[in-house]
């Protein structure tokens, strides 16, 4: 068989068998298929597509190129979420606790931020001690012990993601369902899970910003997990203005541990509800969504969701004094208020701007292996819908670099628009999606 | 400038501005940018093409990647053809020398045979001795003193051309019209000539074989060339069947030798005298193409045309008396006819099988290292519209090999079509390209 040839085909529009999509996959992994031949492939499939046979095939294909982690011996339906990533989004240092807690085991193996949202990794990190980088035996042991763990990526999961990503990071093709879906797909199956939620953001601050868009990526994801005989379901979820309040890695961590000790951020918790029901039904432990979100509702008010997390921190290793006491980690050396420019609503939030925003501040990174400033970042003081009077704060910002100070601050008073009446507020749960198809709400 | 925002442009539809496409080209050129960047690049024009503008920029710096030849001290208009490559499209052999001794110079570099087609050099090659391996500065040498030269490209020609086709042909970009038109003309313009002649070959046996493809690829060159400041005339010819009756190097060169000595194979001498025609006009020692045509054929009547051929191949190291006496060349050992199944009229003889059978035959390679056996290749008996009886001879194959003989034979017996009626002949010259556009013919 020719890589030529198959490369031909796809570029020609035709379905590639399982056998050409396994040879050419197999041999670009044992070097025998050179990388620009990969990339043309990749390209060629970034402008014809894959059908979900093909999508499968090549999850399964990175799946297997490196070690499926084997839970079967811990007890329970092991569920697990994804997001597609949105700037605030710190759902999952919330949700694993919450979901944990309420007996449905949760593996999660989660990235780092690049561009303009940030990873829940990096989060992790800003707790003082935190060990995200558990071996894939030490993160056997710690969902066996409570329950709950929160690693990273390791060497062994899909190794055959990390090479075509890195791939088509710089060939101009990450932007295609299929592959993003192989991608995505692969690593989370490999975490050894039964059930998957999806939470695909959709907007300004969403990598798929078109709502068609996030509902193509949606389809896919969710046919391809149940195809491969995981319970999988997507929700499409608003992100036209920041998540919460905070944007940046600490600040993330407070807001959450507010918000686990009872805070009711109310965008922040809905979008962490829904998805928690959802797990807790897959996960066999509520018979709806509904009943799932009550029980978690009552995780979160029981202080049971916070001790879980508490009790996650401490066996991976973080400080748990900084989380019951969050005023003793270290301050900013500037903190600088951004002001209403005049009366009115605040109509839109630019995520997108608030994001890249952080990070000029130092709260997130461009290229891999730029250094985050953890205490960085954005805390807003207004929400879309909420009225403001003219020189009143619509957000604080911390940062050590001061030098860039004043543009980061015209930058963020720009991501805010102020209209002189109260705009309509946009369903934040936009919809469903299941192995049937799509639901709006 | 990051090259990933250059290939997403180009990804999106958009056109390249001149300093993205010489960033680009000159750094992957310098290893700066990858071949993998190359090759997604290379796919992403595939699907979106190149307008005019950009495709004379590339052509640009393929062409200032190396040297290009100086030849303003040699008197007269320089003029050149190149044919995009058809089976038995011996063409050069006899037109290069029948122009020259019109008084036009020809400095002609060629290519070598790859897939069905032949090379003009591996067919100057056959004839032992000839050396087609001549420096820049023997080249200018040959054709200061005979008007005349035929040679291989060098190192030192168009060297992006060489990376860029070379990473083409593995990753199926090669089917692009920007690309071939770049390709094409940046070889042929670092010749130093001053006017272009074209043959876009269509039809079966053709790299383009659709007559709009054609159409498309010759107003591209036409363009390109003429945008560069060299007098471009393109024509459209049939590659249906072969052209002549000879397919096989030893055996084309043979063909030559006996039209330039007054034979007349009607389709080889058409072709040959319309460019011929054309590349004396453009040469100005023609008013019009059909006054070249008349010189042409005078300098062939003459033998001058064949005088200046045994003149060439002298300077270029040729053995002539193998020209001289061509039965003095070695015979292969297997000579095999193929007949006529049935009664009736020739109506078709596919010539992409007659050039795949003479590969089989040990006449060309399918890959660039594959050696050929000169003498091998196959002899028309009969052309589309000839009349045949049963068991009458339609051509004879000759081989070395023959253990593939019976399977040769079949091949090539089912390349030819027998009908029970004459069928109508198509036009040969299909139709001419100029700067104004195309005019059918």
């Amino acid at each position: 068989m020719n890589p030529v040839e198959i490369i031909k085909k796809k570029r020609g529009g035709e379905k590639l068998s399982r056998f050409e999509l396994e040879f050419f996959i197999k041999n670009f992994l044992n070097g025998k298929i050179a990388d620009y031949q990969m990339s043309a492939l990749l390209m060629a499939i970034y402008f014809r597509g894959m059908d979900d046979e093909e999508t499968t095939i090549l999850t399964e294909q990175m799946l297997h190129s490196g070690v499926v982690v084997d839970l079967s011996e811990i007890p329970g339906i092991k569920v697990d979420k994804h997001s597609t990533g949105g700037v605030g989004d710190k759902v999952s240092l919330i949700l694993a606790p919450m979901v944990a807690a309420c007996g449905v085991p949760v593996p999660m193996i989660s990235g780092r931020g690049l561009g303009h949202t940030g990873g829940t990794l990096d989060k992790l990190e800003s707790i003082p001690g935190f060990n995200v980088n558990l071996s894939l035996e030490e993160y056997k042991n710690v969902i066996r012990a409570i329950g709950l763990v929160m690693i990273g990526q390791t060497k062994e999961i899909a190794p055959a993601d990390k090479r075509m990503y890195a791939l088509r990071d710089v060939t101009a093709t990450v932007e295609s369902i299929p592959l993003i879906s192989g991608s995505i797909m692969s690593k989370k199956l490999a975490e050894g899970i039964d059930a998957l939620v999806l939470d695909i953001k959709t907007g300004r601050g969403a990598f798929m910003q078109s709502f068609e868009g996030s509902i193509a990526l949606a389809n896919s994801l969710v046919r391809i997990g149940n195809s491969m005989g995981k319970k999988t379901l997507g929700f499409i979820t608003a992100m036209d203005e920041p998540l919460g309040f905070a944007v940046g890695n600490w600040l993330e961590v407070v807001e959450c541990v507010e918000c686990m000790n009872g805070k009711n951020v109310s965008d922040l918790m809905e979008v962490t509800y829904v998805l928690g029901g959802a797990m807790l039904q897959l996960g066999g432990k509520a018979k709806s969504v509904d009943e799932g979100i009550f029980k978690c509702k009552e995780a979160i008010a029981s202080g049971k969701a916070y001790k879980k997390f508490l009790q996650l921190v401490k066996v991976q290793n973080g400080d748990v004094s900084f989380i019951e006491n969050v005023e003793k980690y270290p301050k900013s050396k500037l903190e600088m208020k951004v002001e209403a420019a005049n009366d009115g609503f605040i109509s839109a939030i630019d995520s997108l701007e608030v994001g890249l925003t952080a990070i000029m501040l130092g709260a997130g990174r461009m290229k891999m292996d730029d250094v985050i400033d953890m205490k960085a970042g954005i805390m807003l003081k207004k929400k879309v819908g909420d009225e403001v009077k003219r020189r009143e704060t619509l957000a604080t910002m911390f940062t050590d670099n001061i030098s860039i100070s004043e543009s980061a601050k015209q930058r963020l008073q720009n991501s805010f628009t102020i209209s002189s009446s109260q705009p309509k507020k946009e369903k934040l749960i936009k919809a469903v999606v299941d192995e049937k198809g799509v639901r709006e709400l």
